[in-house]
């Protein structure tokens, strides 16, 4: 079992101690058990103990009752998350999307595609986010009969509202479960403006894709 | 600051109390400390700090020189990782590949691709793994004048050795870095078979792409 800590600056990685192990195997098999059980059955003190016992409450690994004892904590098994992983927002690791107008050809859309060495491309109408469209679908396209030189990539695109987006202060976290749920490779990241006539439409400023959830991955296993 | 706790159960996380963020800054301004300093300042008991002192130094925050003091600690800024992503084996988080033989059509073997919704199809040759396709490579091919009919994948995949590949051992951190570094979708899982002329082929078991670790990522967020 191992302990991290986790803040702005660094990750710190321990592993529990053999003695802190010991002690939870014990309380595990012997729970309720006292302090004064515990050191009798380590044969040390109850003072050498009191550190481990701390750690261990602490962590939320044992549960400290008054006049019970020590008992082995369930409430850790299920609904406590992954706190580090959760503080990181979207806007931390967005990058820069490939854009597109609705009226470039299926075929200038894919050499953009390349050129940004992207996953999918997104299409603008006038600075405003319409649809997207993936290596997918420009695949499926290209098995067809369509004139990729003719037919404009707004044709062919997946439309709003039909696309999920994220915004900023989203977190990393939902990001990728929504690239997950939505069987989708890359979302944009996008700021909502409100029209005079009520109208919701989106500036698109940036787009997070499985390779920036990836990079974030191999970030955090380096400690960064 | 949080500090987690992760084993193959669950992972559990707390916030650092107030105090100890205390204890850490006044440790930082007057270092080195004594434990007697840190009581006065903060109004308690040496007793009371006990418990903190110890999970402080237990996880490498402070550094408890004897007879010196309490230091924080600098080693913990740079070299240490986070143990807890790498625990988790490639074996863990593979999927099933897409394989066709190198005698499939293009045409087929990009219909074996969206019938397994995968990213990278896997090309075997009695078995042995020798070669892959991109989505990204069977879109460049669609864009030119090939006969997707006709032309066996064979031709155009990349061909061992010229695959970066992973086995269940490695670490699911490093098929991740190894994802990133040689900007590919997908890893093929491999196991070495030595020939009896000392050949060396591969079996290939599953695959690690940017899906796997996404998920991962989600899985860890969630604290499964």
């Amino acid at each position: 079992m191992y302990l991290c800590i986790i803040n702005a600056e660094r990750v710190i990685t321990i592993k529990l101690t053999k003695r802190q192990e010991e002690i939870i195997e014990l309380v595990k098999k012997n729970q309720p058990i006292t302090s004064e059980k515990l050191a009798e059955m380590l044969n040390v003190t109850r003072a050498a103990l009191r550190p481990d016992l701390a750690i261990l409450t602490m962590t939320g690994i044992l549960e400290a009752r008054p006049k019970v004892g020590y008992l082995y904590s369930k409430r850790s098994n299920n609904s406590l998350i992954f706190e580090a992983i959760k503080d990181i927002k979207v806007s931390e690791i967005k990058s820069k999307p490939a854009i597109v107008t609705e009226d470039t050809t299926i075929y200038d859309a894919i050499v953009q595609l390349f050129l940004n060495d992207a996953g999918t491309i997104f299409i603008v109408n006038n600075g405003y986010l319409t649809g997207a469209v993936s290596r997918k679908d420009f695949l499926k396209i290209a098995m067809g009969n369509s004139d990729m030189h003719k037919v404009p990539v707004g044709i062919i695109m997946t439309r709003m509202p039909n696309i999920i987006t994220v915004t900023d202060d989203d977190l990393a976290f939902d990001a990728a479960k929504k690239i997950i749920e939505h069987e989708v490779d890359s979302l944009p990241v996008v700021e909502k403006v409100i029209q005079e006539d009520g109208k919701e439409l989106y500036k698109i400023t940036g787009k997070v894709s499985k390779t920036n959830i990836t990079k974030l991955f191999v970030r955090l296993g380096e400690g960064r």
